[in-house]
């Protein structure tokens, strides 16, 4: 699979429409990140995404991942590309100085990390998952703990992996069952089953470090009850050798619609030592704790995928020659036209573009604000990237998978075998709306925690804050007609949420679709109103004119939707389904 | 997989909404067809449906085809039950009697492949190609053709094939390369590679008829000069035995996405016997003389990819216990109330059956424009008939693929392997949004063949006949507002397009999507009219409710979209994508 990371617009992006140099001049920690190092940097992703990683994605898919009593194999050209990825010390890139880490602001890691997913989305979910792991145990580890534990996952010698979900239990982690009993040495015993463990057992590393979350003995029942432990493979020595193995095991690896080069696994814990991260019974914050970092990953995930569609769909549409322009054959010379000549393709490409260039630009903003909430004592940015993090997570994997399955469209029947590459990137892009909180999860948690509950108070700040912001013709008045009506739609749910328990989950995913499309409709006349006077401008212009013509007027039919006289979603009993 | 056909709607639809018994009795072909006949069928493809085809569905995608020096072998599960399909005589439902066909209406047929796709789409596809090659055989056959192909197709002894697609030439199919020339005995020989053969070559039947485009020596350019064939891969004698292996082979099979049980060939002509089918250079023209009917069938894959769907969520939705209603526990005995009581859960299945619903009553009501067009002189069917087959087509398998990703989203992170079973229907599902003309070409005919080019004529006249029905309120004021919208939106782009030849293709995909969610407008407003008063009824007015108040405001969006004030889809050179 061919693969170019967008270094211009993330150059764009960065420097000319966030001035991350004006920002990150003010905050300490990222005083040393000149611009020629950040393009450096880009650069380097860029180069080992395209060059080493990308052609790893289809061989990877149809390899996948073999178990065999236990021992689980990954793709034989997964291998290689690993031990770059950790000896380039990608997977350290924002982590913590003191212990390995690089250092870098979440801003710049979350472009490098769209061109991790976009090249191998399985692949980097070995990475990704160790990159969790280490937020969770920085911020949650002893002195010890994190001594011991984020040299190894930051060099990516040892990897992470996150044990939530058991089969009864996925967004309801409250109901689990596995079990944590102390042991005379401080440590504990864990025993239970959890399922889709990815990254749970494999090759590619020398140890695995699984953060499980286990209840104890005497725990509070539901969510109150929950602690946080880390159960690594082999146990580790205070040097960091490794002892012996830890007593838990792959039962299996699930066979997946996608990621097949991503080992998921049943782990069984049969008694397995285990370490306690945090405090007893509030392992469920602690693992929260680091989810608003990992959801904007997931949402680059999205991301990813869409730029990578939009670039096998929009390559085969200038290759592909299939009917004529409808004013006149274009290439009179060939038997006919490229694909480009058909309006209806370009709808597609420019659709995928417009989510994708948005998209980008509003993961760089809630990375931002994840970077200013870390670094400084900025109280909106916290404010705003708890407001946003859900949409980031839902809106970019929807929008992701939506552009994957319209590239596909651009194929024909080319689109559906896997020689072109194409269907693979819409089974792997499908789970970024399922796993790490279902979009659904995160509706809610946009419209009910994050708006409703503070009385829409954070996002109308937010509001107010894109509006001030200088907006050139023509965009300026659609865009005040669309922050009106964002308004318009908050202060009704406001209003009718105290009479209505259903309302919120009812309309909460249109909800967080016309809040993302008038964030998107803000970054577009943002960026048609910065872009240069040249070709990249121009065309970041044409896409606005798409984006606020074509897509944001989807906005109308979300109000109507959400602005609903009456509620009937819960009208049926539950045996008419 | 469990699978249980919608045999109440189906007769509700049918007997209530449509008066099909009314109807039938001015039609000689269908006096004999009684109601206590009609459900019978329906009880019967019920069964076999549920019984013996629905338990194939998942071990067929499992075992796949596989392909050995030429030879496809299919699942082993297929066929058994393919044997049963056709000697129920499953395949010559809607088939001339002459020929052993049992003549009955293709609205009744239609049903019955819902059943069918829905029951498991790979091992139909078996079916409906034959189908289609018999549709074929019956229009443009000579009277020899005909008697000697159609018993044993109608039989399913032999099977159909359909060879179009060239790998540069799919859509485009005035670019092909496969040659034919003439034989001194009349008959052909033709030579070429065909792609994406569906049943190309398998094991099911005896013998396998290819209806097979190619091109004459002396042949016209472009699609006036492609003439259609019938290839078979036994020559048959004249009383219908077998003779000598025709000169084609499978060369290999497609690695698909989905489908998987269905072998999909590369088929190699090697100077195979051919035997012209209609007239020479009208080929195209024969071939599509059954698109309306074959892309109906299409359509309701996409409705019975839909339906199983909606099935196998809404079940899961009951049986999974996971949170607790917003309301306080609804289960209190239990650890957790079942996905049910959340709202957002609701709206996807609801979502789901609001489309599936309306859609079957549209696919109905299209099946009954063919009769009548096929069966009596009624012009205005013929012209409906026309009109609507793209819609069917689209609009179908659109919302069977989104219905089929939501149920998806119902299972959380079982959605995503195999063992649900869901998986595979997205995967499967997303076949029927490209082929028999992809999706992209389904809406430029509806908006430039089938509305522009009479001005809008036939849709106007279609939706002064929809207003005339009586609608109940609360619906009729909605329902009316909508049919101005579409009135409107149509006289936009009749008066329009002239000034931008662009135009059509730019916004064709909203329009098709603004005809389908007001015809959906339409029928649900005549369901809920005349829907019993009972638990049936009351459902049918709360899904109707449910659709005027969540789906519907979707046209807004369609609306402003569409009449936007500048085209700006093909601003851009081709190079800047």
């Amino acid at each position: 699979m061919q693969y170019v990371a967008p270094e211009k617009d993330a150059q764009f992006l960065m420097f000319d429409l966030f001035r991350a140099q004006e920002i990150w001049s003010g905050i300490p920690a990222f005083g040393d990140f000149s611009q020629d190092l950040v393009e450096a940097v880009i650069a380097e992703g860029a180069k080992i995404n395209g060059q080493v990683v990308a052609p790893t994605n289809a061989i990877g898919d149809l390899q996948g991942c073999t178990w065999n009593s236990g021992q689980v194999t990954t793709p034989e050209a997964f291998k290689g590309a690993f031990t770059q990825i950790a000896q380039g010390g990608w997977l350290g890139l924002a982590g913590n100085p003191e212990f390995g880490g690089q250092g870098m602001p979440k801003m710049l890691a979350s472009l490098i990390e769209e061109m991790f997913w976009a090249a191998n989305t399985s692949l980097y979910l070995y990475g990704t998952l160790t990159i969790g792991a280490c937020v969770c145990i920085e911020a949650h580890g002893t002195p010890q703990q994190k001594a011991l534990y984020l040299p190894k996952l930051y060099s990516g010698q040892w990897t992470g992996a996150m044990a939530l979900t058991e089969s009864h239990a996925g967004t309801d982690l409250g109901i689990m069952r596995s079990k944590a009993t102390p042991h005379a040495d401080g440590s504990y015993r864990i025993s239970g089953t959890k399922i889709f463990i990815t990254s749970g057992e494999h090759d590619l590393a020398e140890n695995i470090v699984h953060l499980t979350l286990a209840k104890l003995p005497d725990a509070p029942a539901g969510t109150k009850g929950i602690s946080l432990f880390i159960v690594p493979k082999f146990l580790p020595n205070e040097d960091a050798s490794l002892g012996s193995r830890n007593a838990w095991a792959s039962g299996s690896l699930e066979h997946k619609m996608g990621i097949r080069g991503s080992a998921t696994s049943v782990i069984n814990y049969d008694g397995a030592t285990a370490y306690l991260l945090g405090e007893e019974n509030q392992g469920l914050a602690a693992m929260f704790s680091m989810m608003n970092y990992e959801r904007l990953s997931v949402g680059l995930q999205g991301l990813g995928a869409g730029e990578v569609a939009y670039q096998l769909s929009s390559r085969y549409a200038k290759d592909r020659l299939q009917g004529r322009s409808a004013q006149g054959a274009e290439n009179p010379n060939a038997a006919a036209d490229s694909l480009l000549v058909h309006p209806d393709v370009r709808r597609m490409l420019l659709t995928q573009r417009a989510y994708n260039e948005a998209g980008r630009a509003f993961a760089l903003f809630v990375g931002l604000q994840l970077d200013l909430a870390k670094y400084t004592d900025d109280e909106q940015a916290q404010a705003l990237s708890e407001l946003l993090t859900p949409v980031a997570k839902a809106f970019l994997t929807d929008k992701g998978f939506e552009g994957a399955v319209m590239a596909q469209q651009v194929f024909g029947g080319h689109g559906y075998v896997h020689e072109w590459g194409i269907e693979q990137i819409v089974r792997d892009a499908r789970i970024g709306q399922i796993y790490e909180g279902t979009n659904g999860v995160q509706a809610l948690d946009l419209i009910s925690r994050k708006t409703l509950r503070d009385g829409g108070q954070t996002l109308y700040a937010f509001i107010d804050r894109m509006a001030a912001d200088p907006i050139a013709a023509p965009f300026d008045e659609a865009l005040t007609a669309a922050f009106e009506r964002l308004r318009r739609v908050t202060g009704y749910l406001v209003d009718h949420s105290p009479d209505d328990v259903h309302l919120a989950g009812s309309v909460s995913t249109e909800f967080l679709e016309l809040v993302g499309h008038t964030i998107y409709g803000w970054l577009w006349a943002r960026m048609a109103t910065i872009a240069p006077a040249d070709d990249f401008g121009q065309s970041k212009r044409v896409t606005a004119e798409f984006f606020f013509a074509r897509l944001l007027p989807k906005t109308l039919g979300f109000e109507a939707s959400i602005c609903q006289s009456t509620n009937t979603v819960m009208a049926l009993p539950a045996d008419r389904f």
